[in-house]
């Protein structure tokens, strides 16, 4: 059971899978890659979803929770497509992700439930699936000689850079592979949405556990971050486990803590990288909750001061203005007494029992002032802690989100 | 019973109060009025207060709560300074406050449990009292002879404009006034915070039932706006019932009902004037949620598309970007269908049963582009309903919330 190590690769690195992406005119930049299909050759693939709570979820989304239902965690594919979403597309919508996903069995000779889809782009903009279909044939055909790295770039909107992890371990003898890949978090053009990852791994994991751990690391990763607060319709990840290493991970086994070790740490890494392509974002910050009563109260201390738009204006001019995220603190329904709480910025204090410390200014700037900084809060109130990753809020966020259409 | 009607005034326009204002050298800019003093010439003065929810709630605003608490709804004066928010200051803070209302209790010859204090400005930062007394005295003399409209510009901090409403009605022969102002909402400048409202009547209504009104006036007013979602340390709310005019408003009265509106008119009035006046905003949005299955569900949706800021950089650039307000209805923890949702600007509609109409761009940004605007959202799942007020997100808040070290 070796440590895992980090490698170049991509999402079809794990053996057993293929990968491949094309351009199918879905997204407005003539010839960019937007439709992308992600194979799994091995029949008993175990698949795991989790999905946005939004209650206007997309089509895509129903249609791939229903289909890991029917498949009771089974699937051998994902078809992703960007540029349009495919949300508040009402029956129509639903209609185009069925369409889409029958194609792809068709063509892979798998049950339709097999079949796995996801959507980024547009809202309520009607789904043009001709675009789809006309692509999927050639699509299919080149599985076998495609460069999977591209797969990595098709699923981008408006991120400025691709997002993938792979890592690789051995246990007996046998090599082991761990792969994702992600899209930029927060709603990042107008009537753009989401934030996806697909992570494939060729470790043989039963269904139930598979759900179990990826539900598990998600809450403490992608669920960990906070670009504007505003939840997507769209928002998903897939993992798929295709066995084809030979080296199981089972339940109540060493090799479990061992995985799932790997998996939250490429879902971190993955999650951070989108908190640093917040729209308009210059600096990736992390937040260190900690003396929280619970681990609820944790969770919303570290959430209103991610979400809160003068926190990460304040961060984004370097103005160490602790008050700021104490007030946020403050209102965001947890229990403790401001006169004990703590602050610093990496190993710099600015606040003590809720009071100024009398920092130096320029000393405290320099700290805000680097790419990447930590905010350490320490309630007093018990011992309960978490971590969240958030970004600066600065005029591009403005410029992005505003000026669209003028 | 007459109907009230605007008139122009101040806060001590109602009979029984004096107010005055004075430069005390707590803001930063030079000269400027930051210490105002609103004071009740009647002995049985009622009061009642409504505050900030925020755990770390500012010094003036415990001491208040406690004086109000003490004095059984009782208070004959209220002092209140700009430039400081004695929040975040710890015992220190709160000795500062009780010198500050002792002093003030000592020159009216009052208890000191009958003075109110209220502060907005930096947070974190000792309020030097020294200050206050110094000037106490002089404002104390200028009270006779003092142009009372100078206390509306002497607790502005970033605001634009001073905000005040001042109304007048018959009864029984008698006149009655009703008088407020107001300072922005949100946390305007870096470690500046707070709205404040300060509000005055002539008419007779006691403790118990004075407080009764105005919390059932703040919620929908007061508690119906948002800048940026941050819930300040010092968010306060005064008003005061000098009797003066011999006007009574009895419980279970056609009097109740009658004041009730009028103070309603007036709360709301001021509200959309702190709304209006949020860092860098140029439109005033109203929403008015429909169709909701529960008071709960409406004001929660009303309160996330009013704090998204997709939602609001859209409305700065005028965008119709209708699929970004469902979406955030949809995060709201409401409970609807988004397939029965209608979203129209103004009477301009943009989405039926929660699918794009096709409606024209150009027509509908030229409804985007008035200076005041309404979203209707009906979510079709039942008859509860509410109404906000929230404003566009622009370049310009992050310009004051993030430049003011640099």
């Amino acid at each position: 059971m070796s440590h895992w190590e980090s490698i170049d690769g991509h999402i079809a690195t794990p053996a057993g899978f293929r990968a491949a992406a094309v351009a199918a005119g879905i997204k407005k930049a003539k010839g960019a890659l937007d439709l992308a299909l992600i194979v799994s050759d091995a029949k008993g693939t175990s698949a795991a979803g989790a999905f946005t709570t939004n209650r206007a979820a997309a089509a895509p989304v129903l249609l791939s929770r229903h289909h890991l239902a029917l498949s009771q965690g089974r699937a051998r594919a994902i078809i992703v497509n960007a540029g349009n979403a495919n949300a508040a597309t009402g029956r129509a919508g639903l209609e185009a992700a069925e369409r889409t996903t029958k194609a792809v069995a068709k063509l892979l000779k798998v049950p339709v439930e097999q079949v796995l889809v996801a959507s980024t782009g547009v809202i309520g903009v009607p789904l043009n699936v001709d675009l789809i279909s006309k692509k999927l044939p050639a699509l299919h055909e080149s599985l076998p000689s495609e460069d999977a790295a591209s797969v990595t770039r098709a699923i981008m909107t408006t991120d400025t850079f691709p997002k993938c992890c792979v890592m690789r371990a051995e246990l007996a003898g046998k090599t082991v592979h761990l792969a994702g890949i992600a899209k930029g978090a927060g709603m990042i053009h107008p009537r753009m949405a989401t934030m996806l990852s697909f992570i494939t791994t060729d470790a043989a994991i039963k269904p139930r556990m598979l759900q179990a751990m990826l539900a598990e690391v998600v809450e403490r990763s992608f669920n960990r971050i906070s670009v504007d607060g505003d939840t997507s319709t769209n928002d998903t990840v897939f993992m798929l486990a295709s066995g084809a290493s030979g080296v199981p991970v089972r339940p109540g086994d060493r090799s479990r803590s061992w995985f799932v070790a790997a998996l939250s740490q490429l879902c971190e890494t993955l999650a951070k990288m989108i908190a640093r392509d917040g729209e308009g974002a210059k600096k990736l910050v992390t937040l260190e909750i900690a003396g929280a009563r619970s681990p609820g109260d944790a969770e919303r201390v570290a959430r209103a001061i991610a979400n809160s738009p003068l926190v990460k204006t304040a961060i984004a001019g370097s103005d160490p203005n602790w008050g700021r995220i104490l007030c946020a603190a403050g209102y965001s329904g947890a229990r403790f007494d401001p006169n004990r709480v703590d602050i610093r910025v990496n190993d710099f204090f600015l606040c003590r029992k809720g009071l100024d410390v009398g920092f130096n200014e320029a000393a405290a700037k320099r700290e805000f002032d680097r790419k990447e900084l930590t905010l350490h809060v320490d309630l007093h109130a018990g011992s309960a802690s978490t971590r969240f990753w958030t970004c600066d809020l600065t005029h591009d966020y403005i410029t992005i989100n505003a000026s669209y259409r003028t």
